[in-house]
């Protein structure tokens, strides 16, 4: 094995005290990962979603390792506190519950739930203030039985079953992604207002009462029987649209430049 | 621009029908894409999830693209069936409904939504019969205005407000995931059986009497006020713990095994 190079520290900014309340979140446990560059792309995997703890068991090329810190780039503050250690039974020997992230059918009679059913699963348990720890086996082979039967249940992302080929970030990222997904404060459906607001209903009248006259003066409720279902169509129309103030205003000037036209 | 290089056609093996519904799942468009191998990941991500509808604007070096082909890998029927158009206007021009995905703040007014809220929104508007596309801009730069503001509404996926750094596959991963865990047939918690079934009532009945007789003569309920709680206790391991008819035999033979030593 290698000897490990001590890599300059990473200077770490605390801007987000919720992701820093390291019992409430699970910790992922990387199994004899081989690359570098994989751990550091894990790593970015989750500190995209506000997960930072990871553990290493038996990593290839040793720890630190440069590669990693390197792919890791702003996500480094995962790896300055990630625990390594040399078999999977210590590194989940803390954890209360322990899931096993693999795609291949195994000769193991084991619970086997989604990630979206596993999060919530974690969920629980740590808000009972307990412990879950996730492994992820290396890329090429996965978790071996004789880590499997250190978990409690296993995790299985739905593939396709003719093309499994999530890569270790890509599954790190899923599971990271339904944790947030699950645990985060809901995210409303935004609009999101450019220098505007929403028109009020007054304001979507004035300008309907607007465009019904201006149309009306062109002759645009023809023929005259099919008038009145034209006009509220058109007046449905305005009501039907998520209007703000701006686009009354420039509703209104377009009708003012083109009755200006035709005159 | 580079002329193109024609690419050796890829076999496509037809072996899932249900992916094949080109009416029943989203257009993921990228536009103005830049690496080759990032198209190439980002039909392994959809693929992974059984989406195959791709299209391409303006792709910078051209199509097809070797780079693109290779990294696809046994992903390649997504790229296949690739549509290439110049422009984004033209590649949305048959969707009834176009997100745009964008991480970063813009100056324009739009809707904004979460990944899982888009997905069902597309969910609904498919079910419908009409046509979805969703867009994913240019790794560096991402969209541009001018693609967002073909797009009804923004997906934004809820990141890390300090490290938002999914890469093209990533993003793209993500909502073909989303995808399949909201319209893919509901997956039920399995327990996977390995070459066993689950212990009936009766058969853990007869182990926990076993136990219980064994244990009664080995002393083990002592001191004996608290031999009835105790013995309640065990009897409740035994029913809680999701035992197979293999686990019980092997039970057995644990207790069988203890009490010949003893002898």
């Amino acid at each position: 094995m290698r000897r490990p190079i001590r890599a300059p520290p990473v200077i770490v900014t605390d801007t987000s005290a919720v992701y820093h309340d390291c019992m409430s979140e699970p910790t992922f446990v990387l199994v004899r990962p081989q690359m570098g560059e994989n751990i550091g792309g894990a790593a970015r995997a989750m500190w995209n979603f506000g997960l930072s703890r990871m553990r290493l068991v038996d990593p290839r090329d040793g720890w630190p390792n440069p590669r990693a810190t390197a792919m890791a780039s702003g996500a480094g503050r995962v790896l300055d506190n990630v625990g390594v250690f040399g078999t999977t039974a210590e590194a989940v020997a803390d954890a209360h519950y322990v899931f096993a992230t693999t795609a291949r059918d195994r000769d193991l009679t084991k619970q086997v739930m989604t990630p979206e059913r596993a999060v919530a699963h974690a969920r629980d348990i740590i808000a009972e203030g307990q412990r879950v720890a996730v492994l992820f086996g290396p890329e090429r082979a996965g978790l071996e039985n004789k880590d499997i039967v250190r978990a409690n249940a296993i995790i299985s992302v739905p593939v396709n079953p003719d093309f499994a080929s999530l890569n270790l970030a890509q599954c790190v990222l899923l599971l990271a992604y339904e944790w947030r997904r699950l645990t985060g404060e809901a995210v409303p459906e935004e609009l999101v207002l450019a220098g505007t607001r929403r028109a009020e209903a007054r304001e979507v009248e004035k300008l309907a009462e607007r465009a019904d006259v201006a149309l009306d003066e062109a002759g645009f409720f023809f023929p005259e029987h099919k008038a009145p279902h034209m006009r509220q169509n058109l007046r449905n129309l305005w009501s039907r649209m998520p209007l703000t103030r701006s686009d009354v205003q420039i509703l209104h000037g377009m009708i003012k430049a083109l009755r200006r036209r035709r005159g």
